[in-house]
């Protein structure tokens, strides 16, 4: 189901600057029972991706409730809120005063292999490298078109992901989630200041790590270091963790950390 | 006037890649006298661009038609074609086949002083700084929040532009205009391989200044160098040639380029 500004509908004004500029945020999350899972995590997230961008971003209580409304017929389903700045006209200066957009949606949960989380994955080493831009890094805004560029470098179906590096060389994010490695039993998970999308299921896995002693380093991760890993792990709202198998002819047993990881999310689930 | 895939209308679907992604690309030019104005050269732009984004550009005579048709009430206008990817659903992988979406839209020309192309312009020096990505670089991509961002920075009526840098500190563009500048009477204009957009009527003054036996050098100019030249030019298809009056407490004359610029675009016109 879709709900624009809270009426059913499924189309938008093509003066909305979300078309025309890409001026806009969004969250993907999972919706079970009814209840969008880490609500309060993914709008915190979704307010502040909008004050980086100058949008006034619509009150929780409105959001939540749309959200329940658009899963009543499918609860468990995958949600997507979306906020623009509203329509516009010609010309980057923002309207004022705005009338932001915002448009939730449902869709089927997506059905992964259950092989991926249990012997991991293989992925793609993307060709295409992620720009420098701290004004917009972390940032789960519209501009997406790195990702697509990204995620048409392979069409087959056996490999899970996509392995995006930055400019300098760095290892950032898969094209569709965020990255952990393991060495010597301590976690490490890239810097996402000067580009990337800063995700939920990031977050809770670094502060899950604290509460269980497991050190977590934020910091540069180049590839060869990533290559050198223990684990190599990905995660994100819908698909939880997966190891990563193989990637570049290099192969990884399946670890102890993923295991551990997947049960702090699973006993954090609202 | 708006057409939608040919049709009068003003909405998309919200599942459109152009929203939720801003996976497309854009052109803007002006109409006059129901023709629009250097059209080989725009679609050439448009189509190029498609390509480099992998999506299929609709034929030429058709876009011609359609916006033919939306400025048939309105013949002196502005008017902006958008081409998207089309409908998608979640995820990064694009759609197989896909089913671009064209929108062509009129608006009217922009009034701005007509002291601007005369006495010139006051700019702003933009604190965003443009990211290098060589893989979107001179493609007019509905990736635009560097654009909003920058554009955001000023309020004052007063200031018609503002000039971008890139993560190095050359001068690349303006928010909605391309660059050149004047030094020993010769034109240099930045170098676009690895951000900005490479608009039509930077294309034109290159060409022009080549048959009138002006050297252009394609280069990567450092602020500091740009201070320094004798002129300082802003272009587009809607403005012609603004020249900088006033950039950072630094001010220019107008000279004599600007004028011949004018005059060469003139001539040219369809």
């Amino acid at each position: 189901m879709i709900l624009v500004n809270g009426a059913p509908g499924e189309v938008i004004a093509v003066t909305d600057r979300g078309l025309t500029y890409g001026d806009g945020v969004f969250r993907t999350f999972a919706v079970r029972g009814g209840r969008p899972q880490h609500w309060q995590r993914h709008y915190a997230r979704l307010r502040s991706d909008c004050t980086a961008l100058g949008i006034s971003c619509p009150d929780e209580t409105v959001l939540r409730a749309e959200v329940t409304q658009a899963a009543r017929h499918e609860p468990d389903c995958a949600a997507r809120i979306t906020i623009t700045r509203g329509p516009g006209w010609r010309g980057y200066a923002p309207p004022s005063p705005a009338n932001p957009t915002r448009i939730v949606m449902t869709s089927p949960l997506p059905q992964y292999p259950s092989d991926f989380a249990v012997h991991g994955v293989k992925i793609h080493l993307c060709a295409l490298r992620l720009g420098l831009q701290p004004a917009l890094a972390g940032i789960k805004h519209l501009n997406r078109l790195e990702n697509v560029l990204a995620r048409a470098e392979w069409s087959d179906a056996a490999i899970a992901e996509g392995l995006l590096l930055d400019a300098e060389g760095n290892a950032i994010e898969g094209t569709m989630s965020n990255l952990f490695i393991v060495e010597h039993g301590a976690l490490a998970t890239p810097d996402l200041t000067r580009c990337g999308v800063a995700g939920v299921t990031r977050e809770r896995v670094i502060e899950n790590a604290v509460r269980h002693g497991i050190a977590c380093d934020v910091a540069h991760i180049s590839y060869r270091r990533l290559l050198e890993a223990e684990e190599v792990l990905l995660v994100n709202s819908l698909i939880g963790v997966w190891p990563v198998r193989e990637l570049a002819g290099k192969t990884w047993a399946p670890g102890s950390v993923a295991a551990r990881m997947r049960l702090w999310l699973d006993e954090e689930n609202d």
